[in-house]
Protein backbone atom coordinates (compact mmCIF):
# COMPACT_ATOMS: atom_id res chain seq x y z
CA UNK A 1 0.00 0.00 0.00
CA UNK A 2 1.36 3.80 -1.34
CA UNK A 3 1.04 6.10 1.67
CA UNK A 4 -0.80 9.24 0.40
CA UNK A 5 0.94 12.92 1.19
CA UNK A 6 -1.12 13.56 4.53
CA UNK A 7 -0.16 10.40 5.84
CA UNK A 8 3.57 10.88 5.25
CA UNK A 9 3.24 14.12 6.76
CA UNK A 10 1.38 12.73 9.56
CA UNK A 11 4.16 10.31 10.12
CA UNK A 12 6.88 13.31 10.48
CA UNK A 13 4.88 14.95 12.27
CA UNK A 14 4.44 12.11 14.84
CA UNK A 15 8.40 11.56 14.21
CA UNK A 16 9.52 14.55 15.63
CA UNK A 17 6.90 14.89 18.08
CA UNK A 18 6.52 11.49 20.11
CA UNK A 19 3.89 11.09 21.79
CA UNK A 20 1.37 13.03 19.73
CA UNK A 21 -2.12 12.85 20.26
CA UNK A 22 -4.52 13.03 17.39
CA UNK A 23 -5.98 15.95 18.63
CA UNK A 24 -2.25 17.86 18.08
CA UNK A 25 -2.03 16.39 14.92
CA UNK A 26 -4.74 17.76 13.37
CA UNK A 27 -3.98 20.95 15.02
CA UNK A 28 -0.83 21.08 13.50
CA UNK A 29 -2.00 19.84 9.91
CA UNK A 30 -5.01 22.94 10.35
CA UNK A 31 -7.66 19.90 9.92
CA UNK A 32 -10.38 19.04 11.63
CA UNK A 33 -10.31 15.94 14.10
CA UNK A 34 -12.68 13.68 12.09
CA UNK A 35 -10.53 14.45 8.58
CA UNK A 36 -7.52 12.78 9.96
CA UNK A 37 -8.81 9.55 11.56
CA UNK A 38 -9.09 7.03 8.80
CA UNK A 39 -5.16 8.42 7.79
CA UNK A 40 -4.23 7.35 11.46
CA UNK A 41 -6.88 4.02 11.63
CA UNK A 42 -4.77 3.05 8.11
CA UNK A 43 -1.11 4.42 9.66
CA UNK A 44 -2.12 2.31 13.05
CA UNK A 45 -3.12 -0.58 10.96
CA UNK A 46 -0.35 -1.10 8.47
CA UNK A 47 1.94 -1.00 11.32
CA UNK A 48 3.47 2.79 11.01
CA UNK A 49 2.21 4.41 14.01
CA UNK A 50 1.57 2.83 17.31
CA UNK A 51 -1.59 4.31 19.73
CA UNK A 52 -1.38 4.35 23.73
CA UNK A 53 -4.90 5.03 24.67
CA UNK A 54 -4.91 8.44 26.98
CA UNK A 55 -0.64 8.87 25.88
CA UNK A 56 -0.89 9.53 21.76
CA UNK A 57 0.51 8.09 18.82
CA UNK A 58 4.76 6.26 18.73
CA UNK A 59 6.35 5.92 15.33
CA UNK A 60 7.19 2.24 15.30
CA UNK A 61 10.11 2.55 13.26
CA UNK A 62 8.51 0.83 10.47
CA UNK A 63 9.43 2.05 6.88
CA UNK A 64 7.07 1.88 3.70
CA UNK A 65 7.22 -1.93 2.66
CA UNK A 66 9.64 -2.02 -0.07
CA UNK A 67 8.54 -3.85 -3.38
CA UNK A 68 9.65 -6.72 -5.03
CA UNK A 69 10.65 -4.41 -8.25
CA UNK A 70 12.59 -2.09 -5.64
CA UNK A 71 14.32 -4.94 -4.53
CA UNK A 72 15.53 -5.75 -7.86
CA UNK A 73 16.57 -2.74 -9.02
CA UNK A 74 18.56 -1.96 -5.48
CA UNK A 75 20.57 -5.14 -7.12
CA UNK A 76 23.40 -4.28 -8.81
CA UNK A 77 26.36 -5.83 -10.65
CA UNK A 78 28.74 -4.82 -8.49
CA UNK A 79 27.30 -6.23 -4.98
CA UNK A 80 27.42 -9.84 -7.18
CA UNK A 81 29.98 -9.93 -9.75
CA UNK A 82 33.15 -12.31 -9.33
CA UNK A 83 36.80 -11.84 -9.64
CA UNK A 84 37.78 -11.96 -13.74
CA UNK A 85 40.20 -14.70 -15.28
CA UNK A 86 42.24 -12.96 -17.85
CA UNK A 87 45.00 -13.78 -20.10
CA UNK A 88 47.20 -12.19 -22.85
CA UNK A 89 46.03 -12.98 -26.62
CA UNK A 90 49.54 -14.51 -27.11
CA UNK A 91 48.99 -17.55 -24.58
CA UNK A 92 48.02 -20.68 -26.64
CA UNK A 93 44.21 -22.19 -26.58
CA UNK A 94 45.90 -25.31 -24.65
CA UNK A 95 46.91 -23.16 -22.17
CA UNK A 96 43.85 -21.23 -21.87
CA UNK A 97 42.17 -24.72 -21.33
CA UNK A 98 44.30 -25.23 -18.65
CA UNK A 99 43.54 -21.56 -16.96
CA UNK A 100 39.45 -22.76 -17.21
CA UNK A 101 40.08 -25.54 -14.99
CA UNK A 102 42.74 -24.26 -12.65
CA UNK A 103 40.50 -20.96 -11.96
CA UNK A 104 37.09 -22.87 -12.80
CA UNK A 105 35.48 -20.71 -14.55
CA UNK A 106 33.01 -20.81 -17.82
CA UNK A 107 35.03 -17.89 -19.43
CA UNK A 108 38.38 -16.11 -19.67
CA UNK A 109 38.69 -12.37 -20.81
CA UNK A 110 42.25 -11.57 -23.33
CA UNK A 111 43.68 -8.00 -22.68
CA UNK A 112 46.03 -6.74 -24.77
CA UNK A 113 49.90 -5.74 -23.97
CA UNK A 114 47.89 -2.48 -21.86
CA UNK A 115 45.51 -4.70 -20.02
CA UNK A 116 42.34 -3.46 -21.75
CA UNK A 117 40.37 -5.87 -22.98
CA UNK A 118 40.20 -7.36 -26.63
CA UNK A 119 38.38 -11.02 -26.57
CA UNK A 120 36.35 -13.28 -24.61
CA UNK A 121 36.34 -17.08 -24.62
CA UNK A 122 33.77 -19.41 -24.04
CA UNK A 123 34.21 -23.35 -22.96
CA UNK A 124 32.25 -23.45 -25.85
CA UNK A 125 35.56 -21.79 -28.26
CA UNK A 126 37.59 -23.71 -26.61
CA UNK A 127 35.43 -27.30 -27.22
CA UNK A 128 34.70 -26.57 -30.60
CA UNK A 129 38.79 -25.23 -31.55
CA UNK A 130 39.75 -28.71 -29.82
CA UNK A 131 37.37 -30.81 -32.11
CA UNK A 132 39.52 -28.97 -34.93
CA UNK A 133 42.47 -31.12 -35.14
CA UNK A 134 44.87 -28.45 -34.54
CA UNK A 135 48.05 -28.42 -32.45
CA UNK A 136 46.36 -26.87 -29.49
CA UNK A 137 49.76 -25.50 -28.25
CA UNK A 138 50.84 -23.41 -31.50
CA UNK A 139 47.55 -21.93 -31.96
CA UNK A 140 47.08 -18.35 -30.10
CA UNK A 141 43.69 -17.41 -28.55
CA UNK A 142 43.47 -14.36 -30.55
CA UNK A 143 42.68 -16.48 -33.32
CA UNK A 144 40.02 -17.75 -32.26
CA UNK A 145 38.14 -15.55 -29.13
CA UNK A 146 35.18 -13.38 -30.08
CA UNK A 147 36.14 -9.95 -30.69
CA UNK A 148 35.29 -6.40 -28.99
CA UNK A 149 32.76 -5.10 -30.56
CA UNK A 150 30.88 -8.14 -30.67
CA UNK A 151 31.46 -8.60 -26.79
CA UNK A 152 28.53 -7.34 -24.42
CA UNK A 153 29.38 -5.65 -21.28
CA UNK A 154 28.01 -4.01 -18.53
CA UNK A 155 29.59 -1.98 -15.50
CA UNK A 156 29.18 -2.21 -12.19
CA UNK A 157 26.84 0.33 -11.63
CA UNK A 158 24.31 -1.52 -13.63
CA UNK A 159 20.95 -3.71 -12.36
CA UNK A 160 20.96 -7.34 -11.89
CA UNK A 161 18.03 -6.86 -14.11
CA UNK A 162 19.87 -5.16 -17.07
CA UNK A 163 22.67 -7.98 -16.80
CA UNK A 164 20.13 -11.00 -16.71
CA UNK A 165 18.06 -9.86 -19.71
CA UNK A 166 21.21 -9.25 -21.85
CA UNK A 167 22.13 -12.51 -20.77
CA UNK A 168 19.04 -14.43 -22.21
CA UNK A 169 18.83 -12.17 -24.98
CA UNK A 170 22.26 -12.77 -26.42
CA UNK A 171 22.25 -16.48 -24.81
CA UNK A 172 25.24 -15.93 -23.94
CA UNK A 173 26.62 -17.50 -19.99
CA UNK A 174 28.67 -14.12 -18.79
CA UNK A 175 29.40 -10.76 -19.13
CA UNK A 176 32.63 -8.80 -18.00
CA UNK A 177 32.00 -6.03 -15.76
CA UNK A 178 34.48 -2.88 -17.50
CA UNK A 179 35.37 0.45 -16.47
CA UNK A 180 35.69 3.15 -19.40
CA UNK A 181 38.70 4.46 -20.26
CA UNK A 182 40.00 7.23 -22.53
CA UNK A 183 41.77 4.06 -24.56
CA UNK A 184 39.83 1.60 -23.76
CA UNK A 185 38.12 -0.94 -21.28
CA UNK A 186 39.12 -1.91 -17.99
CA UNK A 187 38.48 -5.71 -17.07
CA UNK A 188 37.09 -5.11 -13.22
CA UNK A 189 34.69 -7.91 -12.84
CA UNK A 190 32.61 -10.84 -14.34
CA UNK A 191 29.55 -11.66 -13.46
CA UNK A 192 27.91 -15.00 -14.89
CA UNK A 193 24.75 -16.10 -14.41
CA UNK A 194 25.78 -18.47 -11.07
CA UNK A 195 25.88 -14.80 -9.73
CA UNK A 196 22.04 -14.67 -10.86
CA UNK A 197 21.25 -17.78 -9.34
CA UNK A 198 22.69 -16.72 -5.90
CA UNK A 199 21.07 -13.41 -6.39
CA UNK A 200 17.70 -15.09 -7.27
CA UNK A 201 18.29 -17.19 -3.76
CA UNK A 202 19.31 -13.62 -1.96
CA UNK A 203 16.07 -12.04 -2.53
CA UNK A 204 14.11 -15.02 -0.70
CA UNK A 205 16.61 -14.46 1.83
CA UNK A 206 16.45 -11.06 2.25
CA UNK A 207 12.34 -10.76 2.74
CA UNK A 208 12.29 -13.89 5.28
CA UNK A 209 10.60 -13.30 8.33
CA UNK B 1 -0.19 -4.49 4.57
CA UNK B 2 -2.40 -7.61 6.03
CA UNK B 3 -5.94 -7.55 6.51
CA UNK B 4 -7.92 -7.94 9.37
CA UNK B 5 -10.57 -10.65 10.15
CA UNK B 6 -13.34 -7.78 9.98
CA UNK B 7 -11.63 -6.12 6.63
CA UNK B 8 -11.95 -9.72 4.87
CA UNK B 9 -15.48 -10.06 5.98
CA UNK B 10 -16.00 -6.63 4.14
CA UNK B 11 -14.66 -8.18 0.96
CA UNK B 12 -16.63 -10.90 0.68
CA UNK B 13 -19.61 -8.96 1.55
CA UNK B 14 -18.77 -6.53 -1.24
CA UNK B 15 -18.15 -9.38 -3.80
CA UNK B 16 -21.09 -10.99 -2.84
CA UNK B 17 -23.48 -7.81 -3.10
CA UNK B 18 -22.00 -5.41 -5.34
CA UNK B 19 -22.28 -2.32 -5.06
CA UNK B 20 -23.43 -2.21 -1.61
CA UNK B 21 -23.36 1.04 0.65
CA UNK B 22 -21.24 1.55 3.91
CA UNK B 23 -24.58 1.54 5.77
CA UNK B 24 -25.91 -2.08 4.65
CA UNK B 25 -22.55 -3.41 4.84
CA UNK B 26 -22.62 -2.24 8.50
CA UNK B 27 -25.83 -3.97 9.30
CA UNK B 28 -24.70 -7.43 7.74
CA UNK B 29 -22.15 -7.22 10.35
CA UNK B 30 -24.48 -5.62 13.17
CA UNK B 31 -21.89 -2.82 13.79
CA UNK B 32 -22.39 0.65 13.68
CA UNK B 33 -21.55 2.66 10.84
CA UNK B 34 -18.73 4.70 12.62
CA UNK B 35 -17.06 1.43 13.58
CA UNK B 36 -16.57 0.29 9.92
CA UNK B 37 -15.41 3.73 8.53
CA UNK B 38 -11.67 3.07 9.33
CA UNK B 39 -11.67 -0.63 7.75
CA UNK B 40 -13.56 1.05 4.47
CA UNK B 41 -10.96 4.12 4.31
CA UNK B 42 -7.82 1.31 4.33
CA UNK B 43 -9.70 -1.02 2.06
CA UNK B 44 -10.56 1.65 -0.63
CA UNK B 45 -7.11 3.33 -0.16
CA UNK B 46 -5.07 0.17 -0.59
CA UNK B 47 -7.20 -0.34 -3.90
CA UNK B 48 -9.49 -3.34 -2.76
CA UNK B 49 -12.57 -1.44 -2.85
CA UNK B 50 -13.60 1.24 -5.53
CA UNK B 51 -15.69 3.92 -3.48
CA UNK B 52 -18.41 5.60 -5.94
CA UNK B 53 -20.45 8.56 -4.38
CA UNK B 54 -24.09 7.75 -4.06
CA UNK B 55 -23.84 4.55 -5.41
CA UNK B 56 -21.47 2.16 -2.84
CA UNK B 57 -18.84 0.09 -2.91
CA UNK B 58 -17.53 -1.98 -5.83
CA UNK B 59 -14.75 -5.15 -5.45
CA UNK B 60 -11.90 -3.72 -7.65
CA UNK B 61 -10.92 -7.19 -7.81
CA UNK B 62 -6.96 -6.57 -6.38
CA UNK B 63 -5.95 -9.71 -4.29
CA UNK B 64 -4.35 -9.35 -1.70
CA UNK B 65 -0.30 -8.57 -2.49
CA UNK B 66 1.72 -11.78 -2.83
CA UNK B 67 4.43 -11.51 -0.91
CA UNK B 68 8.07 -12.17 -2.74
CA UNK B 69 8.55 -15.67 -0.67
CA UNK B 70 4.57 -16.73 -2.08
CA UNK B 71 5.79 -15.94 -5.55
CA UNK B 72 9.51 -17.77 -5.23
CA UNK B 73 7.71 -20.82 -3.41
CA UNK B 74 5.25 -20.99 -6.26
CA UNK B 75 8.10 -20.92 -8.86
CA UNK B 76 8.50 -25.01 -9.70
CA UNK B 77 10.83 -26.73 -11.75
CA UNK B 78 8.20 -27.67 -14.49
CA UNK B 79 7.02 -24.23 -15.24
CA UNK B 80 10.85 -23.75 -16.24
CA UNK B 81 12.08 -26.53 -16.70
CA UNK B 82 13.71 -26.87 -20.71
CA UNK B 83 13.87 -30.19 -22.64
CA UNK B 84 16.78 -32.47 -21.78
CA UNK B 85 19.12 -34.00 -24.50
CA UNK B 86 19.77 -37.42 -24.00
CA UNK B 87 22.53 -40.23 -25.71
CA UNK B 88 23.49 -43.34 -25.10
CA UNK B 89 26.30 -45.17 -22.87
CA UNK B 90 27.55 -46.34 -25.83
CA UNK B 91 27.86 -43.22 -28.19
CA UNK B 92 31.63 -41.68 -28.40
CA UNK B 93 33.40 -38.31 -26.98
CA UNK B 94 33.49 -37.05 -30.85
CA UNK B 95 29.54 -37.69 -30.98
CA UNK B 96 28.70 -36.39 -27.52
CA UNK B 97 30.78 -33.19 -28.24
CA UNK B 98 29.17 -32.67 -31.59
CA UNK B 99 25.30 -33.19 -29.78
CA UNK B 100 26.69 -30.36 -27.05
CA UNK B 101 26.55 -28.15 -30.63
CA UNK B 102 24.08 -29.23 -32.66
CA UNK B 103 21.52 -28.82 -29.35
CA UNK B 104 23.48 -25.93 -28.36
CA UNK B 105 23.29 -27.10 -24.41
CA UNK B 106 25.64 -27.28 -21.54
CA UNK B 107 24.95 -30.64 -20.52
CA UNK B 108 24.25 -34.16 -22.14
CA UNK B 109 22.46 -36.74 -19.92
CA UNK B 110 23.59 -40.57 -20.51
CA UNK B 111 20.63 -43.38 -20.45
CA UNK B 112 20.89 -47.11 -21.03
CA UNK B 113 19.27 -49.41 -22.91
CA UNK B 114 15.89 -49.22 -20.90
CA UNK B 115 16.57 -45.30 -21.34
CA UNK B 116 16.95 -45.00 -17.47
CA UNK B 117 19.72 -42.42 -16.19
CA UNK B 118 22.74 -43.57 -15.94
CA UNK B 119 25.25 -40.55 -16.35
CA UNK B 120 25.55 -36.83 -16.86
CA UNK B 121 28.05 -35.17 -19.51
CA UNK B 122 29.02 -31.66 -19.35
CA UNK B 123 31.11 -29.48 -21.12
CA UNK B 124 33.81 -29.39 -18.68
CA UNK B 125 33.63 -33.10 -19.03
CA UNK B 126 34.24 -33.11 -22.42
CA UNK B 127 36.68 -30.21 -22.93
CA UNK B 128 38.86 -32.37 -19.86
CA UNK B 129 38.74 -35.30 -22.36
CA UNK B 130 39.67 -33.20 -25.35
CA UNK B 131 42.60 -32.38 -23.82
CA UNK B 132 44.00 -35.91 -22.74
CA UNK B 133 45.02 -36.93 -26.53
CA UNK B 134 42.81 -40.05 -27.01
CA UNK B 135 41.35 -40.40 -29.70
CA UNK B 136 37.73 -39.09 -28.91
CA UNK B 137 35.75 -41.25 -31.89
CA UNK B 138 36.79 -44.81 -30.02
CA UNK B 139 36.36 -43.53 -26.28
CA UNK B 140 33.00 -44.36 -25.27
CA UNK B 141 31.20 -41.94 -23.27
CA UNK B 142 30.62 -43.93 -20.30
CA UNK B 143 34.61 -44.46 -19.27
CA UNK B 144 34.14 -40.40 -18.67
CA UNK B 145 30.76 -39.84 -17.24
CA UNK B 146 29.88 -38.89 -14.04
CA UNK B 147 27.54 -41.80 -12.51
CA UNK B 148 25.00 -42.62 -10.45
CA UNK B 149 24.74 -41.91 -7.69
CA UNK B 150 26.71 -38.72 -8.17
CA UNK B 151 24.26 -36.97 -9.60
CA UNK B 152 22.35 -34.43 -8.33
CA UNK B 153 18.43 -34.20 -9.50
CA UNK B 154 15.32 -32.58 -9.06
CA UNK B 155 11.66 -33.94 -10.04
CA UNK B 156 8.94 -31.34 -11.32
CA UNK B 157 7.23 -30.56 -8.15
CA UNK B 158 10.41 -28.95 -6.86
CA UNK B 159 11.02 -25.48 -6.41
CA UNK B 160 13.37 -23.37 -8.08
CA UNK B 161 14.77 -21.91 -4.82
CA UNK B 162 15.44 -25.80 -3.81
CA UNK B 163 17.24 -26.18 -7.49
CA UNK B 164 18.88 -23.12 -7.23
CA UNK B 165 20.33 -24.11 -3.76
CA UNK B 166 21.16 -27.31 -5.10
CA UNK B 167 23.28 -25.33 -7.83
CA UNK B 168 25.13 -23.18 -5.63
CA UNK B 169 25.77 -25.82 -3.13
CA UNK B 170 27.41 -28.21 -5.34
CA UNK B 171 28.64 -25.72 -7.74
CA UNK B 172 26.72 -27.46 -10.85
CA UNK B 173 25.18 -25.82 -13.76
CA UNK B 174 22.63 -28.38 -14.60
CA UNK B 175 19.83 -30.59 -13.12
CA UNK B 176 18.10 -33.32 -14.75
CA UNK B 177 14.21 -33.56 -13.34
CA UNK B 178 13.50 -36.90 -13.37
CA UNK B 179 10.81 -39.09 -12.56
CA UNK B 180 11.00 -42.29 -10.34
CA UNK B 181 9.95 -45.10 -11.42
CA UNK B 182 10.29 -48.95 -9.89
CA UNK B 183 13.41 -49.59 -12.07
CA UNK B 184 15.49 -46.35 -12.34
CA UNK B 185 14.68 -42.98 -13.23
CA UNK B 186 13.59 -41.35 -16.15
CA UNK B 187 14.88 -38.17 -17.47
CA UNK B 188 11.91 -35.62 -18.33
CA UNK B 189 13.47 -32.24 -18.47
CA UNK B 190 16.40 -30.35 -17.65
CA UNK B 191 16.76 -27.12 -15.40
CA UNK B 192 19.92 -24.86 -15.43
CA UNK B 193 20.86 -21.76 -14.54
CA UNK B 194 19.81 -20.45 -17.93
CA UNK B 195 16.27 -21.21 -16.24
CA UNK B 196 16.93 -19.53 -13.12
CA UNK B 197 18.20 -16.59 -14.83
CA UNK B 198 14.70 -16.37 -16.83
CA UNK B 199 13.10 -16.98 -13.66
CA UNK B 200 14.90 -14.09 -11.73
CA UNK B 201 13.46 -11.60 -14.50
CA UNK B 202 9.72 -13.20 -14.50
CA UNK B 203 9.97 -11.89 -10.84
CA UNK B 204 10.25 -8.52 -11.86
CA UNK B 205 8.03 -8.60 -14.63
CA UNK B 206 5.17 -10.52 -12.91
CA UNK B 207 4.91 -7.86 -9.91
CA UNK B 208 5.50 -4.87 -12.19
CA UNK B 209 2.77 -2.69 -12.25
Amino acid sequence: MELNKRQMEILEIVKANVPITGEHISERLGLARATIRPDLAILTMAGYLDARPRVGYFYSGKKPAQSIEESMIGMKVRDFQSMPVVVTEQISVYDAICHIFLEDVGTLYVVDNDSYLTGVLSRKDLLRTSLGGNDLNKMPVHVIMTRMPNITYCKKQDTLIDVAKKMIDKQIDSLPVIEENVDGLNVVGRITKTNITAAFLSLGDEHEL
